[in-house]
């Protein structure tokens, strides 16, 4: 658990104010025989007053990483490698190879022609293309091709291994998993498919042919499953899609012209631990910090400007990667005043949300601004 | 209740097979007297073996209609009318003015420049563009600008009312509505807007700009409503959708290459008593019979082809209107070689549904078509 | 439709005021041989002011009826007549053999060692024990004992029958059923069970010691029905619940202490059709008026009172049973100072709910009574 | 993360299977220059190939632990300690404080007349009654008389705070909390109530009252919140429940007559990180062992008994606690020949269920019995 500051509150009845005598540290020896300890000791600890995030923002940009991410096409094959990724590790979360929070994140290069083995797991994923041409994933038999900024998923459980096409070029993706998550909760797990890359069992793009159209579904549509049919959403239609909905909207105060990607058969979150969004900054905006549970790692669509997390402030241009931690004040700007600026982002809001942890807070000091302690 | 034609199958253990008798009928006297009856008089035929339709198939041409449609703008005002429309009356079902079932249907025309007073009912309302230009609807305060073939809906409750811009020119659409089933279940109402039209309180458009885009809901939406916050459904994302998800499917035996409209927010049915579809016929495909509970009418978007409703084979083609009783056998079939053919349709599946009342059957033989016996 | 009575509010705009010349009456025929009509000439009775009751407040004594229900037994055999039903005839639903709204019910009385064939239809039916000893009815296979004021399912598309075991005594209970609701949805339809009475698949009453006790479910359950899997809701568990409840509320103004009953598997209605409430009025309790959509028969399950419904009062005590038409006002006292009375009524709220049309209004004036216009 | 064990599986196409060079060693240190690592180093111990527990099987004996918390009694109050907590410390969970997983677990002491003060935090609690007279707890204003072998909620943000009257005696019970998994989750938070204790604000008991009857609800209850109106399951209704469905079950082979605690507003679980169950394993029986993603914490309620855990047997009794850590093998035996054994167990089954991590596995070898290697 976090490390606990002692707080002054800490001093009223309704939290533990025992004083240790030598009784009391002989109890406690004897408690420790049983397995059992006094809860006075670690109460206010392990209750602590407000949600305590357990990682640093931090913030990977493309500039940096590129060339290495690069050089790992030539040190590993895709195959040996099982992926050949380079992952993102928040200074605070080594242990469990978390990028923020329990999720995991990591820029994967693809050459043409190349292909992982077919897997699964208990774990989420999901992918944002970066650069290249002739991306494709195929998720339990539906193959789906990837153009930049598209955005696609590898539910959990689904058979799933990605490639470049032989005509494509290059290419390189984020992926997003819940790994750290699942490993937590003790439920990850692991299968290689039977006979290296998956067949294409259906009709390509299948899924965003038959889920792609706005207000419309498949009449004899049976999905059971808790996750989106819908499994790629496009950069056009989204960039389109925020574009129209600037037309109509004031936007968050926090956040701008925001929309979440949603599952079309519910409504809900593309997938059962992790949800996403793109939002748009418009020319000149700056947003006003608040902060909630749950992390989220953003991804420069497009644009350059900065963000303030926990009084720091980081510039970001397209394609930068940054992390925003549980309960930690955040706001955003838009640099240029003439383009707009766009930010993908996934979270795991859908876990704070279905167990009843989430919980939202605006700043209200300061016309709604951190004072900014740092740069980097 | 329909006619109850005597059944070979009644006649075993089971069904009533009492036969009456001089005692019984003095029965019958006395219960009459306490406002009661004896079940087994009437058991079979309150309890069919087969769900039994009250409508007969019918066609709605739109070279029959159109003229008198039109003349209907000379005849009467817009406003003494209320809404100046010439209803679609299927032969059996006059006494409730419906146009199959408890569904009701006609065709609004309206010169530019005018509008219909705002009113609200418990009944829910759609809207089917036909021609002209420059139509819209108002819905609650959210103005939405109308083309050809777009899909609008008026749901039960909200204050709405139509018009035709100053530049627009004279248009004609088709409505549907639940007004029957509403007062089959005693439960429409009416009210006029206090002060004539209503004002356009949001941003023009705002409903298909904020839930038009494919996998994309505005962030901090908290619709509460049963029906979609979507409600213009505009044809050309509609056709694309069709086209698109042509390229992956097989389509269906009964009904071709067949989607629903829905609610982004749930997945579901458009509003709380009526559902939509649109489907198309790709060249020269025929489909074959089957039938289910529900109420289907249906207006073609595009091409030419016929249906066969019940033995009975009607040709239609682009703006005609017809209908399919529940229970009915029906298929369709695209007469051209060449183009594809494209029917809109609505129907009363969500009452069907909720209620436990949806049931469906394939017509078996004679390779799935059913012999014509006439021809309309 | 109701016959529709003109009102003073139909002579303004928002509502149809046109008036026929020779011009419109020539019109309405050129229109008639289209299948065709204008709506402005039925407009308003189509769509009037508040929702209009299909129904007359009525009552049935069981003084009166119960000697006609046991004269039954020696006019026809159980097996002869399907079911040996009286059934209760709204005076003006004569032609769709309705209780109230799209109801039916009835008395059914059964011998010992008696049985129906066995049978399912699409219309759901619900039962309520009056009297006797040994009664039972099987649902698909599942076989529960039954005593007096017990509330027994078989819901829609269940295989059932009843009977009273052969140490029982001539029993009488109440059914209910949506028949014509089912019959008017176009939706009914029936089948005879193949061998007569069904066989008892599961343990006895498997189906109250599975899912009866409070806050308890079978851990592997899997229940995918619409109704409650739950299907007997046994009096002595009903009354201690409401006495219980009675402990720790003020009552409903309109209805006093009253409970719903549920399905347990999701909190729900018991049926996708109908609902059901078991309801007590305190000694001297005289409840307020109000009126809602949906109709209502109640089942007097003990005690003496009176209803006022419509502006008439009725008297009733244990065993009588009378309705509530759909937005009807209506309020209800009991008449002894004493001992408490508790009402068993069911209804159509679950389609008024799921299709939106539910609506309830307080009878404001007078305190919340209505004045009374005549007594039966 | 748990300790990786390299598994010969690892070996293959579809795992990490990079030899390390110098090259890469220097790669591996630029990377973590930029805050990133090589996927490929660390992919094999972060997807392992089976859920891996982080808990130790183990044994809390009531006779051990029972002079301890009541010692406690005399060392510190209730007040300075908050509450008078001996907390159970899974030995391989002691840095979070957890039972099993990321479950908390502990007994507390109160004497006739002690209150603790009133808090509320974004965990959720329960609690067992072991022993006493008196025992109340407060759920925002919600006061609920507790008897022994009751099983009471204090769901997530809920005002709460526990007592024994003042004609009351000292009183022991089991708490249970998911503040692990709150912490671990960074969603943890605290207030204590602004007076000390909760004012009662409606009438004793009326939560059991209101939602505690089979079958039934209040008519206007308009619950909203995701846990459990009903907070009050009492010993004797849910032992009455357990024997009735032991009459028409066979039972499950791995855990005997087992019931879920359920939600009557929705029929789901209790709350939304913690589920509970009552198991009756009836005289003689011996089940057949399974395992499952997700942690249990068993109460032996009555009888004796033991477990096999991982291989490890248990022997329990009344009033013992012990625990089985996700994904491993567990079977329960009763010792009695004529006498049943109950067992109440709480376990974080709607985090896996909602976040699509649960899964079950039967044990297929040796007629479904582990091989017992060690005893406890």
């Amino acid at each position: 658990m976090a490390t606990y500051v002692i707080d002054e509150r800490d001093n009223q009845l309704g939290r533990s104010i025992v004083t240790d005598t030598d009784d009391l540290k002989s109890y406690y020896q004897d408690l420790d025989t049983f397995n059992a300890g006094a809860l006075w000791t670690v109460a206010n600890e392990i209750e602590p007053w407000e949600p305590t995030p357990m990682s640093d923002p931090t913030i990977w940009r493309f500039d940096d990483l590129r060339p290495h991410v690069l050089r790992s096409l030539d040190l590993v094959s895709a195959a040996e490698a099982g992926r050949r990724v380079v992952y993102l590790r928040n200074p605070r979360r080594k242990d469990v190879a978390a990028c923020c929070g329990w999720l995991f994140s990591g820029l994967q290069a693809m050459r043409r022609g190349e292909g992982t083995p077919g897997h699964r797991h208990a774990a989420s994923a999901l992918r944002y293309i970066m650069e290249g041409k002739g991306a494709y994933t195929i998720v339990d038999g539906h193959k789906i091709l990837l153009g930049a900024r598209d955005f696609v998923l590898t539910p959990n459980g689904c058979w799933h291994d990605h490639g470049v096409t032989e005509d494509g070029e290059i290419s390189i993706w984020q992926d997003g998993l819940d790994i750290p998550l699942a490993n937590a909760l003790e439920a990850n797990s692991y299968e290689v498919y039977p006979d290296g890359a998956q067949k294409q069992l259906y009709p390509l793009n299948d899924s965003p042919y038959s889920y792609g159209a706005p207000g419309l579904m498949p009449i004899n549509d049976s999905w059971q499953h808790g996750y989106s049919p819908l499994m790629r959403f496009s950069w056009d239609a989204t960039y389109e899609g925020l574009n129209n909905f600037a037309k109509v909207t004031d936007g968050s105060p926090f956040d701008g012209v925001i929309m979440r990607y949603t599952n079309p058969h519910s409504g809900g979150h593309v997938m059962m631990t992790m949800g996403a969004h793109q939002q748009m900054l418009r020319p000149g905006e700056a947003t006003k910090a608040h902060r909630h549970t749950g992390n989220v790692i953003y991804h420069v669509s497009k644009g350059q400007g900065y963000s303030v997390i926990g009084g720091i402030r980081f510039d970001w241009k397209e394609k930068d990667i940054f992390c925003v931690p549980a309960w930690t004040w955040h706001e955003h700007a838009n640099l240029s005043a003439s383009e707009d600026a766009c930010l993908f982002s996934f979270n795991d809001f859908p876990v704070m949300e279905k167990l009843g942890f989430y919980r939202e807070q605006p700043y209200l000091e300061n016309d709604g601004h951190q004072p900014i302690i740092a740069t980097r």
